[in-house]
Parts: structure tokens; sequence; C-alpha cells
């Protein structure tokens, strides 16, 4: 339990955590503060947080707890913003979809301070942004990454876990390097594949005949192409040496389908795809299929 | 209404295909014939099927409406073994992924009694094969293409058209060449980069660690690579040409993505996500997000 959160950043990630922490009866109050004042007055008047802060760092005055919901790009700045009123007691957390840029801005930005920061992936999110997308239930269910730093206390770890399982989260920690060269393999190469699927179809000239006829497959396949551009130029970029590295994996994969149809060998063609079907098939941990949620 | 589907080629497909017309009320009578009499006599047992045949022959003798649903290799040859039975009044369909080879097949086999042939694919089918699997709601709300012949009687495609708008379909009519370029952007390829995807992935020593963070976003976009191997493998051969073209759209598509990355121009990437993101959030078209079919 939890007295006061500084929420900073009050977007669909951010209110989405507020919410779910409100409804667990995990936090009595939540301070808020956004870039935008329209973001953090739509929240006071959603009932996502209960008072709104004209700073970050005022945001983060007397929390127990702190969470960034910003860019990653904007991790360092508002760590810096926020420095020196963090105490040994606070828990601060992020959202962020990378890990070792987060960890480094956090280096850069709260030196010994850093004990109490634990960095966090909740792998979820939605196609639409915005404070108005906000879900008491986003989170529930979604696995969530920590990365702690070698700094981070083991008891702000600990509250950390208890607090991400408490709202529903299957936890786990590994480390930053981990954690981005595994999402760039399950998470931002698949992105930019289905960025790259879409611009393929509509840059030929039958495009509209071709999308006709696209049924349950191709709408699931490039169901994640409809992400936030602005946030998959970000993570691709900040994770760009893993995705690239993936992406040269991916390429080499494809060639060899490409070179079996190219010659016509069925044979190889059937014992690749049976590799391919029968490991994700036997993909049991991933979560049911949903209509919203993106990653 | 007909009096007696032909149904050869018992499984998933031309299971569904009986049970949707049954429940329907469109047929009298199902005379079926597998290649495997132990789905012929599962087919008999679950009520799919009213009287087994003991050829692809006796199943269309006598029958007013013949689908052959069977692999688009085997077209030839079984059109071939029904030709001395077919009359013009019959109304005889296939529900093949691929159409040019379909509508050569049938060429091939039948002569001047293509007149009573209309290629078909329901764009529809589940992860799993099998009269086990059959589901009288298999086709509601699928997109059927009919890729008529310059031979086809118009009172046959007319037929065909009522009877699967009758089933709940989305019918629509085009070339087998620009059938089989559609598909092979919208859905053969999609399946090849999804297989190329887990190959790639299982192909890594951290294969267990990377998935086992896998999301929503994942789950999704290789949900297509869990297909029917041997399935897939004809597929792909049969459409191998237009599969490779698409192949190399994709892969210039890609490489400007990875170009972007690598150069690190936020702003053009930026560009072309925007424009894929856009370009997927308009496919309004796309059917709703369900749980079982494939395409």
């Amino acid at each position: 339990m939890f007295e006061q959160l500084g929420l900073i950043g009050c977007g669909l990630m951010g209110g989405s955590f507020a919410l779910a922490l409100k409804k667990a009866g995990l936090v009595q109050r939540v301070v808020g503060y956004s870039k935008s004042p329209t973001t953090t007055a739509r929240a006071l008047q959603m009932g996502v947080i209960d008072v709104e802060a004209p700073s970050a760092l005022l945001a983060a005055a007397g929390a127990d707890l702190v969470l960034l919901a910003v860019p990653v790009g904007a991790t360092e700045a508002t760590l810096k913003s926020i420095k020196h009123l963090v105490t040994p007691e606070m828990l601060i957390m992020d959202v962020g979809s990378t890990k070792a840029d987060v960890v480094q801005a956090a280096r850069n930005a709260l030196g010994s301070q850093i004990a109490s920061f634990v960095p966090a992936h909740p792998n979820t999110g939605k196609e639409v942004a915005g404070v108005e997308h906000a879900d008491a239930e986003l989170y529930r269910g979604a696995k969530v990454i920590l990365t702690p730093t070698e700094r981070t206390l083991t008891s702000h770890l600990h509250k950390a876990e208890a607090l991400w399982q408490a709202l529903g989260c299957d936890v786990r920690s590994m480390s930053p390097e981990t954690h981005d060269a595994a999402f760039a393999t399950v998470s931002h190469l698949p992105h930019m594949l289905a960025f790259a699927m879409m611009h393929s179809v509509i840059g030929q000239p039958q495009a509209d005949a071709f999308l006709s006829v696209a049924g349950p497959g191709f709408r699931d396949f490039t169901r994640i192409a409809a992400g936030d551009p602005a946030m998959w130029r970000d993570i691709l970029l900040a994770n760009k040496d893993e995705v690239l590295a993936q992406a040269q994996h991916f390429q080499r994969a494809l060639q060899a389908f490409e070179q079996a149809l190219h010659t016509g060998d069925a044979q190889a063609l059937e014992a690749m795809i049976t590799l391919a079907s029968t490991a994700r098939a036997q993909c049991r941990f991933l979560p049911p299929a949903a209509t919203t949620p993106t990653a």
C-alpha cells in the first residue's frame, strides 16, 4: 500500500496504472503531471489523478511511489528534474519499452539515488494513445519485465514485484541487455516487418484489389502495423542495434524459404514449415487472443 | 436448393461445407468420399454425410452439386475421375487456395464439361485440420472469391454466388491471375514471413528467454505460422512465382526501413511508419478479430 503516487505522464500507460492502483486499493492519492496541460486536466476530470501538479518535480514531491510514463527519450531529463526530491524510501519506476537506454539515462541523472529506481516494462498497450483510453484492466495478465541496475536496492525490487503482481501481472527480472535483445526479437522486429508489409502492399498499383480479399490471417499479421508512429520511431531508434541484428537473422531465414521455393524443393519446404508450425503451436505461454491490446 | 451434394474430401473444409448446407436447409442428401476410409466413416458417424461412396466417381454420380475439397495438387486427377458422370446441369466447385493452377487442371481434365465448373476460394479455415473440427459456421462472414473460366456457364456462376451468399459469405469474382497475385500478397507471403519469423527466433541460442517475454503482438503476428505444413507447402509451391515476386516487393520495403534505422533518420522512419499505420487503420473491410479462423 502506497500513500501517494507521483504520476509523471498521465496518458494511456500512466493513466491506466493510476486507475489500476486505485481499483486494487493500493494507493491513497495520485498527484499527476503531464507535459500537456490538457492531458492533466482530462486526467483530473476522469478521476485518474486526484491532484494536478504544475511540474514533474512537484508531482514527485512527497510521493512514496513515482511512475514515469513518458517517452523513453525523455527519461533522463525527467529524472534530472525530480532528482533533488528523491528519497531513499521512494520507489521510482518507468514503463519504457527499451531498457539499456533507460538504465543509462538513470545512471546519468540519478547518481547514487539510482538505488530507488526499478526499471520496468509492462508488455501491454493499445493501438490508441491518450488518457481517454486509460483502462484499469490494461495491466491484468500482462508480462512485466523488471531490469534492476546493480545498485537498485533489493527491498525496492521486491516492493516493485509485489506491486505488479497485485495488479495481476506476470513479473520476471532480467538484465537490460537481455531484455532489449528479447524485445527486438519478439516485438520490435515484428512491428518493423508489419510496417514493411503494409508498405509493400500499398506501393503496388493493384493494392486496393489485393486488400479487398484480405482475411483474418492478414488482419492479425498486420494488427501491430497500426501502432503509434512517434512511439515506434522512438522504440526502433532506441533499440536500433538489436533490431538491425534481428533483421539480419530474419533475412537469412526468409532467404532459406525463398531458396526452397525457388528450386521447388517440396521436401525442404515442408520440413521448414513443420519446424515453424511446431514451434508456434508450442508457444503455450502466449496470452490468449483478445481484441485490443498491442505489444 | 440442391437435391444431392457429392462431397469429395470430407475434411475440415468439405465437412464444414456439408454441415453449413444442411443447417441452411439447402441440400437434401450428402454423399461423401474421402481418400482415407477413416475420414469418410467419421464424417458419416458425425452426420456430416448421409451416405458413404466408395469412390469420387460414385460420390458425384447423380449429384446436382459437387464440391471438391481436396489438396489443389489432386484437382486434375479428381476431376478426371468424375469426368464421365459430369452433366451440364451439375454445378462443380472447389475450395482451393490457388486458382490459376486449378483452372488449368480443370481445362486439362474436363474439356467442354468445364462449363459446369465454378472455381471457388472461400478465405477461411482453422489451424486444425480434419473432419472432427468441421463446423457449420466456418464459412459465415468469409470472403469467397469465384474465378470463373471463360467457358463457365453464367447460370452456374449465378447459382454458385447465390449458394455462398446463402451461407453468409461475401462473394466476389475476379480472374484466376488477379486472385493468385492478391493472395500471394495478403495471405501466402504473410504466411511465409510468419514461418521465417519462427525460424529466426528458434535458431538463436536465447530463443527460450526471448519467447518467454512474447506478448499479444507476437501472438497475433505469428498465429498463421501454426498452419498445416503439407497444405502450406502445396499452396506456396502452387503459387510460387507470385509469392517470390511479392517477397521481392517486401524485401525492398524492409530494406528501406533498415536503411532509415541504420542512418538514424528519425524523420524518414516516422513518415514511413505513419504511412503503414494509416493504411492499416483504414483497412475497415477486414473481418473482426476472432480466436480460431485462419486464412
